[in-house]
């Protein structure tokens, strides 16, 4: 029973005519699970037409209308978030438990989206000079394009449709051609929920679509979330075509370990941060950073022992459910190995070894990996490996370990454990990462704050959702007014019109 | 089958043991319908123990939390519409199109309250010195009582409780005592909608009950909206027991049509606005300003011919629809019958009569009456009548028009007919009106707006709803940090005290 | 060479006729130095005429030209600093460097009003329905009074009289009899700066005076700073007139040193918090709570020796400076050294006691007083002593120290002194107190943020100065609007008016 | 007496080393004035090395600090300003007062950047999650570049420089060439200010220099006005190196003449907005969209009497006052000559041709110009002439003239003349313009709100100054933070390690 996962354009699933495609696989069992159809140039335009159009009336409808829409879209997603979890594990293959997780994540910017009517008043200035009136409007921008990664099929797209659409415009998703599956069940929620066709888009594909969405002249704003050198070029090439852009990059986050830290809650945050989704987030924790030699000597021996108890397998299906499921797809799964495997030949000290794990069986699965002794010149440390492998530093103080961090190209996340004050103060103030967690392992802002990295893990002034979010999506309309006087003098005259 | 209405208190309907109550009647045909009870000071006491118990725990669900717990209040509002509305027309009189229209006004506030994370946020300064921060925690108040008024059952305590709530506070419903069934609907809903118990309570009652409230220390903020002589009444004894109040009283809104304005739009809208609810509504327009005889005749004449064909009628039940319900009382039938029986004696012209509508038949009924001619030294221009009576005053120039709202004693609402721009602005500017329509007859302002009126017509700095709701129901902390040195510099030392 | 202190009135020093007057006297010699007139009702209510009439032209000067008076005010401050800290210094008796910071902080507000254009933004929302717009307008509210202290008699007015007057509103300062000179020499800069005459105003008087204030009609705001039954006294009898209204009364600050705090740190901020301006400051520390008796040791034994070394005297023309001034009248030291006696007589441990200090000399000095194992039924724990008295009480826990403070009748200020996160953040979060300081022992906020208590230290739900300043000191009309149709499509048709 | 403009790197004048440099006129008499030094690539770098270091001690200077380094500029360039002004109008060539107009609302800009403290405050969540807080630091962003046109030497330049200093970022001035000189006097008043140096440097240059701002990976922001090709070229270079960029690029700004408006009025307000500062701004009119014949008739009739009397001469030293001073250069004044030459072979009316004026006497002088019957297809109506020269097209109707509007390439400003609410409510809402007036010929928007246009009059998604000013220069970064448990427990332990 094969899949073939297509477009949904003008409220419609739309099969592709482009005769390309790519094959969909479940990482769970390596079962060819069916095929995600690659679309054409010519097709992602008139998506962009479609959307186009469907945009003017959109943008007329009052934001509280708008709102409601969002409101019955919550609803609907709630209903159906077993199915979308599941949806989630059999492409991605992340544990249910963690799709249900991402998908609450996603949720919540729904929720915020609710809010628009107060989140897009502009600002009034009564008498900006005498009689003279000012005061911006928010509008929409029009057509906004979100290209969005394998490893958070519902989040990522949900941290941009909300807003986008609330805000007035109309979207188009290109989703992962790894598990696009779930961008279709998104669409048809929106349509249930009230949406008008043409407003939000589904285009399945791979560069060319990409490519022709950032040079489609209606495209006005793109959102990206990927690696750096992708988002990198989406943002230059999405910018050469005068779009504003905003396109979110790699990760590599490092949580500081303090001599002072409540070390069992350190561990406890570790595991989840560094191997919960098989260390597929941008917002995973790849690095430890143990400051001293005692804290790193009783951090390992804590981790070495957790990491080796990790129940790894399958997403679904199987009770009590696995931590840990497998990576997204074999290619992926031999590149991590490889890392491990430059690790080792650096020098660095291998403490768990995940390879063996799964070894012999079916599914793209690697085991908890952890390494000692890392250090700031090893390929494992200084590229982002999107998989669950944990490098431990040791820094000598809390300096070294600051400094560690901010040399380091990537500015997404980061975390400190510890119960002093003044080094969390510091650290929050001085640390050039975009979310900063104290004693929080994944600090990911909450959908009214905003979510960016700063550094290379960010392209663009602009965040995504929270205040941002709508700002990014809007265009400000400033309007200065007076009136000439003269009829209201005159009130016993009818003005006429022969 | 009579009703008898008692106090919901912790989660349970609790019947008051005072040994007093009042009598309920269906306005529409004068039955006796059963009994409110009215409640004990004693009662109303154990009601703000119960509040102030149940407020602790509510206080520290987190805001997103509370949030949902409105997202789902407005499920169930919405799949409980037509069977709230029949309660509201039943014991009020008002149209079921009408009341469906309150709930409506009343939903939109539940749905502006379930953005409250983002709402209470508080600002965040780093470095108001070196090394030094500042921050403030909009933190809620604690036990919140609401003293509503008959004319709007449902959206005026909608005005307050999800604001109230959302901010984490817990909340006393004191409704008025002619329409007081469906306060229990909505505390039904709230805890279907996972509201913890005793988070909010209503008490049946009269003046008894509403001291109590006033004196008791635990409550710290009083809503309340009626008349003016109350609202003074109560803004007077809540600030001397040390409470914050808003307590919004009466009203007299003027209507301006201007001799550009579009006439058939400017007498739809005074239809709507003048005998909608009978009148019984705080921001009805109850006269209307004609600038210049010329717009007066054509008013007066254009006016006349609708009144007359107004179907005045029972609100439930009938097909067509009546446009036009009973009032609330036998009593209030007879007060608005004795102001239009001082309109003629005062030398006002009787257009057209309303007293003979129904005047054999049951129910409070009381036909659309217009006045022409009416002076600002006459009873019914200088008094709210709280019926389906409308003044037309002639004025002989905008200015004039303008000095005639600005003089009298209320300052809710107002509009203005015209198509002039400055006219317009001019008015918006130099009315001393809360709430000013621009060719829009009641112009309430939306949930995410804030509801208020000036001069008498409101007690206390901060509007009700929007983002003053939420700064009346939240008290501000500032917080004021700095950090000891010492710890990050001997990180390997454990600290130590001796 | 005798003062006398008159009121300015329209831009004018005026006398009044009252025949009534105070005594001045320099309280570092007891030396008499002139009158104070006290004015009477009908004087009170000419201000009030007079700034009802300069605010008309006032409320219609763009906030852009209002904005640079400020400038001109803040500038003409600056200059004259010393002159103004000098004045302050002879009638209050805080020593010339703490009279420069009190002007300082005031300065502060003056440059938060600078700002007052940003500020003054009301809201715009496009679309509340199909073509219809609400927008809010922040309009002044007319006449404002404000009511002001001894103890800071340049600040307190400049929390008010800054953003009070930026908004739009005209201005009556009637400031404490004790020490009014400086309130004609602000009189003065504001005329320099060039605010126009009649929009601040002064009146010199006694409660006569204020009574008068209270029940003018035509003032529509007041705020107050002072003591809690006065708070609570023009609290209640300003709403009885309908008027919005902001009261601060009184303090009991508690400093709570927990075991690993910094604990020089807190001994030094404990000698500013505590002895600074003699204590006679709303945010003095008065209590301090030792948490443990070993911290309360050390804390005694540290400040024991901190208080004796104490430079008492003069605060002007001494090199080098005092570090503390005499008490502002001699009933006031009276009633500090019978506080002491108090103390004595109900247990408490007297470590260091100040009635002797310049027992025989001139002026009204008392010095700084310590006590050690102050219970919470002792009259000095309950009582604002507003004298250098530092309490110590000895608590046995966190949560012991938590509770006292929470069971104070005051919210005012506190601060925490330690190094652990969760410590400050549980308190930050539970105490019940309005300014919270972690590590800083008098947490006042900064003019962009906003003064004020919790509990019976505030009345009114609006704080004093940053944003809440300027909602107490507007009103808000919100403005709906719509347009009728017609004009747009018959362009060629010339509107004239015969 | 020629004059040398050099650099201003780290505090002090620097002399460019390139040996490369361009000459400087004086527009109003073509004499030559002196040279400013093009510097090379490694002295820019030079000046992005000074400024990176210099940022870090100033983005430690609290706000409160900085905001008074910008309270002390401002009245320096008040003090200044008849200096400043001369220095404009001998480079640029535009008359005294129009220098001064410039200068003033530069000026507000830094009054605008005085309220810092306010407008950096981030956002602060208490419990986003049970005991979890969180909140945003908006950071500088560290180095930033302004690339400013000629035509406002002062006031673009202080569009961005008070708000990126504020904001606690180091600046990097590039101004035009053709009129650098005050640009030096700008960093001298900042010296005496107090800004610490380093902090902001010019550089003179042509586009060696910009583009080695646009490779300096130590420039982290660049904001642009210009044309609009080059800006899309440095939004597109600098995007391409990974920064935030804001490029305002051109505009053909139109003002639609209703047959309601007010026809003196319109006149007036195209005299100014069209031949002010001889047309070049990116704010001028240069389309006069008259609808309906009788309009356009009635429009060209009044204008061509009041073009053909403007007094046209030099901006300095002339009694009374010229309205209007020369182009800046003969290149230029040629190309605008050109543009004259090509609306009359295309086919439009030539009503009033200033080519004639001043031909024959020194100075770059092109008279005000008035075309009547210009198309759309022609080229004076397409490109954007930046001369003294006004095209009036005639519009059948206001939906054609709309459609004009929304059709051109450019979207900076617009403006229209009417009396009408609903023609100037539905002409704000759809015109696809940035800046909006009604009967406001140049709507600039104050310094409190942000200027920017739409379509490609603006590239990236933030506006200049205003709120939109102050988050382009900073970085968000979001803290989210818990603590762990135990050491309020057993406050009398020590808290130990091992």
């Amino acid at each position: 029973m094969s899949v073939l996962v297509s477009n949904f354009i003008n409220g419609q699933i739309v099969a592709s005519n482009s005769g390309r495609s790519a094959d969909l696989f479940n990482p769970a069992n390596g079962e060819h699970r069916g095929q995600v159809q690659l679309s054409s140039a010519e097709e992602a335009l008139r998506a962009v037409e479609v959307a186009k159009q469907a945009q003017l009336a959109w943008q007329n409808t009052p934001p509280l209308q708008r709102a409601r829409v969002m409101f019955r879209f919550k609803a609907l997603l709630e209903e159906k978030a077993d199915e979308l979890a599941t949806l989630i594990s059999i492409e991605h293959g992340k544990v249910h438990s963690d799709a249900l997780g991402e998908l609450t994540r996603g949720l919540e910017v729904v929720e915020f989206a609710c809010g628009i009517p107060h989140l897009l008043k502009g600002e009034h200035s009564l008498n900006v000079g005498r009689e003279i009136d000012s005061y911006s409007l928010m509008q929409p921008v029009g057509v906004c394009v979100g290209i969005t990664p394998f490893n958070f099929p519902v989040m990522v797209p949900l941290w941009m449709i909300p807003v986008a659409l609330a805000c007035g415009n109309s979207f188009i998703l290109k989703p992962s051609e790894k598990d696009p599956s779930v961008s279709l069940a998104l669409a048809d929620l929106l349509q249930q929920a009230g949406l008008p066709d043409g407003v939000f888009n589904v285009i399945q594909g791979d560069k060319e679509v990409v490519d022709a969405l950032l040079e489609a002249p209606d495209v006005v704003a793109v959102s990206f979330v990927g690696s750096t050198p992708i988002a990198q070029a989406i943002y230059s090439k999405g910018s050469a075509n005068g779009k504003r852009v905003q396109a979110l990059g790699g990760a590599k986050n490092h949580l500081v370990v303090m001599p002072d830290a409540d070390l069992e809650g350190a561990t406890n945050a570790l595991m989840g941060a560094a191997y919960g989704a098989a260390g597929e987030r941008c917002m995973a924790i790849s690095v430890a950073v143990a400051v001293g030699d005692e804290t790193a000597d009783r951090l390992i021996e804590s981790l070495q022992r957790k990491v080796k108890g990790l129940r790894v397998g399958p997403g679904l299906g199987v009770s009590p459910e696995n931590e840990m499921g497998p990576l997204v797809s074999e290619v992926h799964m031999n590149k991590v190995k490889q890392y491990i495997q430059s690790g080792v030949e650096q020098g660095a000290t291998l403490v768990v070894d995940g390879r063996e794990a799964h070894a012999s069986g079916p599914g793209y699965f690697v085991g908890g990996t952890l390494f000692d002794n890392v250090t700031s010149d090893m390929t494992i440390y200084q590229e982002e490996i999107f998989g669950p492998v944990l490098c431990v530093v040791r820094a000598k103080d809390y300096q070294q370990a600051l400094q560690l961090i901010n040399d380091h190209e990537f500015g997404n996340g980061t975390a400190i454990y510890t119960r002093d004050g003044d080094t969390a103060r510091d650290f929050s103030e001085k640390v050039e990462i975009g979310m900063v967690g104290v004693n929080v392992p994944i600090p990911v802002p909450m959908a009214f704050h905003s979510f960016g990295g700063w550094k290379r893990s960010i392209f663009g002034p602009l965040n995504v959702h929270g205040n941002d979010g709508v700002r990014f999506y809007t265009r400000m309309k400033t309007v200065t007014a007076r009136w000439p006087k003269g009829q209201r003098e005159s009130e016993f005259v009818m003005p006429t019109m022969k």
